[in-house]
């Protein structure tokens, strides 16, 4: 499904494309994060407008609401929310880390208290991909065991041979006319446990990998070392997704050590509550300072909230109006689809190490 | 500004337009409701598709936030918010009536305390007209004084002799290039009182008229009677607009009586507590029968919420997704759009009485 277009010739940045069941994605690539069937606060047509291709839904979330069987009745989760681009659903296996509060693990699998009216939910890796299946997204994640960081050696090994157990589950379970799943290397920060579980799955053949268990209570600098030493044991004939990451700059430093794929809630969530990402760091439009400004947030942006000024989107937040979150939803989306963007042209032109050093110093101008 | 195109040979009903300094407006037309400068929960280029040509905004609210001189520092209402379509003014009138707790006036004019911070705001008319100039609005409403029904009728004769009184000094106090004021009928639901005020407001010669003081307490067949007995004393040869109403059938019932004007915050309100407006009736859409209904709101709407099934929308409101007012917004105000624009086809034909008809009797069958 991957096809490598052009590699940098001065770091590890790729260009390629994935082809999926419903269209084809060009990577580096950033996905918006839909995780009931929507991504929160913007209609599809203005999400299409934002650039981007690919988008993600939560087989834990959707299983519990609506169910995944009323999803298959309303035409799979393509027909059920409307859109008929690629769809990555994740496995539940970082509600494992999230929801560890209301959920018991073992060999088996994991078992949530629902977070909505306290029923009891099984997830093996074979029901992850049941639902998945059912969903009908184009990627499955496999189940995988996510914990915290740091944890004890112990803890992130047990987790990471499971992990590697689960995809084997996982692969065995699968039955889905044109559904890809892509396997999860787990290991905390320890280059000696991501090689080992890179290297067991890479046996596994799997036609995708992802780097999970990261941006889980670790610094920016411990993760892209934690990359370092990972990305070299995985496949460079399969696309990687580095999952749930992250802020622009972690972005960038994934680009740069040749990471394809990423989906983070940063930008709708962080839009929700007034911050707008901009070339030269990030506004809060709350502040006082915005009132009479008739910038917009970022000079030659195309997106809607750019035609209007800085002053009338702080107005918004203040007056709690709905279209301020939904602007800067769509704001901040577009910002992260032109940057994956930008990052494919100076990659096809062997200048993405420029691209980042001129970015990573725009970001610390700030306001 | 009005231009009478034609009138139903069977009842009241007239299609006319108004041009205003920034366009056209086919009548009958309804004008959603935009008080803080935003249409709540849709993005501009979705209201346009929804047909609406005009929208309001609210002097009252617009002076307290962000304050008419921040409107105006940012290109006035129409680049503040980015409509640049037509756009009315409400004066204030409205909220000395919904604000009357907050309120005390004179005949020098209201004033209110601040439902923000709880600041003295003095609203004579020359300060409302003023403020509506501040704001650069194509159409402004002289500041009128509006009671609630059912009410004494010395206060109602009261309220409407100080109206007349306000309109002249709007008047007066009017000085901007392009504005056009619409003078406002009060008088309760007393035909002579309706009729003299209708009579004095002719007399000053305003380009467009309203009827104000309905939807305030009065029963549906109140307000049409107060139709019947105050259109007649109104200018033919100027617009005429029914402020604040209503309900889908309150709309055709007021263009069957010759009402060529409509705002209501019904359809965004309502679309934001989950009820969706159709040819059969009102859906209820958190209603549990809707879970695994595949089908439309409404069979031939364009609209984006139309492209989902009723299930998909349920979903959305039972999880509490922002999605679901935006959608049901787009929907509800793409419904009016479309009715009154069948309005118009159907009084171009002669034959409203029979659309009216038709449409009363769809909407009785309910869901």
């Amino acid at each position: 499904m991957y096809t490598l277009l052009h590699q940098d010739a001065h770091c590890h940045a790729r260009r390629g494309l994935i082809q999926t069941a419903h269209g084809t994605v060009q990577l580096p690539a950033f996905m918006p994060v839909g995780t009931l069937g929507t991504v929160k606060g913007i209609e599809l047509s203005l999400l299409r407008q934002t650039g981007a291709e690919m988008i993600l839904g939560n087989t834990y979330h959707l299983s519990l609401r609506p169910g995944e069987d009323v999803v298959r009745e309303l035409g799979g989760l393509h027909g059920f929310c409307g859109w008929q681009g690629p769809i990555l659903t994740d496995s539940g296996g970082f509600q494992i880390f999230s929801l560890a509060k209301i959920m018991r693990l073992d060999e088996d699998g994991a078992i949530f208290r629902s977070h909505i009216d306290g029923s009891k939910i099984e997830l093996p890796p074979e029901r992850s991909v049941k639902i998945q299946e059912t969903l009908g997204s184009d990627i499955a994640m496999v189940l995988d065991h996510v914990v915290a960081l740091p944890n004890e050696r112990k803890v992130i090994e047990d987790a990471m041979l499971r992990t590697v157990r689960w995809a084997e589950r996982c692969q065995k379970a699968a039955d889905h006319p044109y559904q890809k799943q892509f396997a999860i290397v787990q290991g905390g920060l320890d280059p000696e446990l991501r090689r080992r579980c890179a290297e067991m799955l890479a046996e596994l053949d799997f036609p995708g990998y992802a780097i999970g268990g990261l941006s889980v209570g670790e610094t920016p600098a411990e993760m892209y070392e934690a990359l370092d030493f990972t990305l070299p044991y995985m496949p460079p004939e399969k696309p990687r997704y580095l999952m749930g990451v992250g802020r622009p700059e972690d972005v960038l430093n994934g680009i740069l050590r040749g990471v394809d794929m990423f989906d983070c809630v940063m930008p709708t969530r962080n839009g929700r509550n007034a911050q707008a990402f901009t070339d030269a760091g990030p506004l809060r439009l709350r502040n006082k300072k915005h009132e009479r400004d008739d910038r917009p947030l970022e000079d030659g942006c195309p997106c809607p909230a750019c035609q209007r000024s800085r002053g009338y989107l702080r107005h918004l937040f203040m007056a709690e109006e709905m279209l301020g979150p939904i602007l800067l939803t769509i704001h901040n989306l577009t910002y992260y689809q032109r940057l994956v963007a930008r990052s494919r042209q100076a990659i096809e032109a062997d200048r993405f190490v420029g691209f980042y050093a001129e970015r990573m110093t725009g970001w610390n101008e700030s306001e």
